[in-house]
């Protein structure tokens, strides 16, 4: 059969691709959760019709949203990933040896069933004695949060959906209150080409708030425009200082992060630069 | 009228673009020649289906493939630029002071008539009078170089068209030997992504030619999983030398390119990285 399935990636640009068969389809109460088998990049999840991650090239996303604000934390040992319920961030997360703890906050526990069932290759690390799953709003969550983190990580899907309100400025103020002294907050703001405004206004927000806000991006094929965002606010680290470079060397085993792309990672060309507001403090 | 554009960027994978209208939509000699109007990329040049440049998005490609080298080479006085019809890369090498002549080998006329016509953007130059245009094989054209060149450009399209034969080992060492003295050669090389094979091979070829062989990147999202890459090969003079760097410096009005984006671009991540044989010299 030629199958295909075709993600609406804007209203003006469509990306497809072969599809071997449909594993999972269904309805929850947040969203349309689909698990396909594509030629290209193996196993996808799919949320309303949206890539979220894949098992060709979702090590790109985890590796850089994680390992870039952990390298860049002297001792990072609780960790809050937001979102991300296909337990890749949490994966990479785990393999910081500082790392005592690692929350999981995922509105919708479908999603986590189905990426356990279907992607064990990224979830796998789910059932680690250190990670613990709640199943909330992330908003909520933050309202009241828990304990402090050394890394939050708000591993968002489009912010159309169930995760619209992850992308707000309350939300990112939220974040910053739930951080430890030394805390450092991720947050993926998707593509430059395609999302520039999100990536302005977001950028305000965490100006406002962290005396080092930068922005940084990696190549993920499989999303809009094929180049990536990561939003980075630290409350005392630099993630250029020349001892993040040396915690990235001891990072082992990754495919797209290096201590090398650590830092040429912050480097954005011209057109980038120019969608991020400077702040005078 | 819903008009989409698709491209088959790989057996797998199809990029489709909203289309505004069709401007020109004919057979040449070699070929089949389109120019569209798209809402994302604005008019974008399309040979046997595939884009080759856009108003959006070709700056990046074009920035990227002659800055480069042309930093890395102290005085560059003689380009020449083999494909690239479109004239971009003429455009942008028109930028460097130094430039006495540039010479442009297209094996297709209509190409350099439809880019002329429709594409004033990117092929204003070349009614430049330092730009001689040549409409012959670049292979042919090689076999009896009229000239020595400080830089030459191998601005091809897909390895599977009219271009086949410029992603050879001979036509590389063709290449090799119609440079200058301090020559740098700089070929586009597809993505990392989709033609990890083409890289290995092209990367073996330029390796035993060259001294200095390396490998850069570029985001570039209407190509193939929007990474793309390119290969440069000097006699002399290394692109991560600090006087490339100053020189980098001078170039203005970019919009991707800049002096840490040249530096940057030669990061690779480490799949990249593996698909480079090192040679024992």
């Amino acid at each position: 059969m030629n199958l295909w399935f075709t993600e609406e990636q804007t209203s003006d640009i469509n990306l497809s691709c072969r599809v071997v068969d449909v594993l999972l389809d269904k309805q929850s109460a947040y969203q349309k959760i689909a698990v396909i088998n594509t030629v290209s990049f193996g196993r996808m999840l799919v949320l309303d019709g949206y890539i979220q991650t894949s098992e060709g090239d979702g090590f790109i996303y985890h590796e850089m949203i994680i390992h870039v604000p952990m390298a860049t934390h002297p001792s990072p040992r609780k960790v809050l990933v937001i979102g991300g319920g296909d337990g890749g961030a949490v994966q990479e997360a785990l393999k910081h040896p500082h790392v005592e703890q690692v929350t999981l906050v995922e509105i919708d526990h479908e999603v986590v069933e189905a990426c356990r069932r279907y992607l064990p290759k990224t979830s796998g690390a789910l059932g680690d004695s250190r990670v613990k799953i709640c199943y909330e709003d992330g908003v909520k969550f933050l309202y009241q949060p828990e304990d402090r983190y050394d890394i939050i990580i708000i591993d968002s899907s489009e912010p159309t959906g169930p995760s619209a309100d992850l992308f707000s400025q309350e939300f990112y103020r939220r974040a910053y209150g739930a951080l430890s002294e030394e805390g450092i907050l991720v947050a993926q703001t998707e593509s430059p080409f395609c999302n520039g405004e999100l990536i302005t206004r977001s950028f305000t927000y965490f100006q406002e708030l962290f005396p080092i806000a930068e922005l940084y991006l990696a190549s993920i094929p499989s999303y809009p425009s094929g180049l990536w965002s990561f939003m980075l606010g630290s409350r005392k680290h630099h993630p250029g200082d020349s001892r993040a470079m040396k915690r990235a060397g001891k990072i082992a085993g990754c495919r797209y992060y290096s201590p090398e792309i650590h830092e040429s990672a912050f480097v954005l060309p011209p057109f980038v630069k120019g969608l991020l507001p400077r702040l005078q403090k």
